[in-house]
């Protein structure tokens, strides 16, 4: 049983770069600089990585699998990208990079029997294309809950006695989804 | 020393709606439907207690302080709304009671001193005008967070050996921000 579909996941996957374009295009450089502690991520470098996955991690992997199966492992992927730009010039990148990234995808014409061939992770070994496929849907999301919690964050004393109301403001410190 | 600001919080209130637009109008109606666990909502319930915050909520505490200061309590908030309607209708609803929550507030014509105002908040007491304008910014990035946690954990059992790497499918199981 999976809840997985292809054309779904596809929906999400094509949503994202728009929808955090209305949530931070034009907000005041402020709402980008907050980290959750040492060694955890602000919304700007969330948008960095976000980039750096459509440019070397997801497609690629996608069609290594395809074309080698099992035979070459995936390369491994750098989390914390150095990207030059504004966060408005990430965003659109992301914009660009996913709308390739989708037409790639397109391309392919995957047929249901092709989302159980597999690849190899260099960590955890065996994956299925539609593990693969559910993790990039999976990761863009976490990074939205993220993005809208480091936000959420910047008010956190502002909130006064309200802050034991609203758990955003103290899940967890960790980094990001990887 | 405080973060808010009232241009910037506006800017982030007024995004909320096309965003969530964006991420979820027209998705498999699937989507809407997970949960967390007993009691817990689903996006569907989400979105029609972000319709019935704008309704009930929000901008009747703002007149309220404005009006009434410390002598007349907020009436309570009821978070669990039964409000007919699609999702996409809920949308609907939430981007114009948010519009019209925004109207009601520009007719204010806040002026910095008016932040300091005092209300009284029916469980825990007298709370600034400041507090109530920064929990609602940080109330909508929480929701935003719920949304997209939500809609990570239908593919939780999809994404195989990455889920160790996607720290949105174990986040809490709780209910929502209030």
């Amino acid at each position: 049983m999976t809840n997985f579909d292809l054309r779904e996941a596809r929906a999400v996957l094509e949503r994202t770069p728009g929808q955090l374009t209305i949530l931070l295009d034009g907000l005041a450089p402020a709402w980008f600089e907050r980290d959750e502690g040492p060694g955890t991520w602000t919304v700007r470098t969330v948008l960095a990585h976000l980039v750096h996955g459509e440019q070397t991690d997801w497609l690629p992997r996608v069609e290594r699998i395809l074309r080698d199966g099992e035979r070459v492992p995936f390369d491994p992927f750098v989390r914390e990208a150095e990207i030059a730009g504004t966060p408005s010039e990430l965003l659109a990148l992301f914009r660009a990079e996913r709308a390739a990234s989708l037409a790639r995808l397109d391309a392919l014409a995957l047929r249901p029997a092709d989302l159980d061939r597999r690849g190899v992770h260099p960590k955890f070994g065996p994956v299925t294309l539609r593990e693969l496929l559910s993790t990039w849907v999976v990761h863009d999301l976490g990074h939205v809950a993220q993005i809208a919690r480091l936000m959420a964050k910047r008010y956190e004393r502002d909130v006064g006695p309200w802050s034991a109301f609203l758990p955003v403001l103290t899940d967890r410190k960790s980094g990001p989804a990887s």
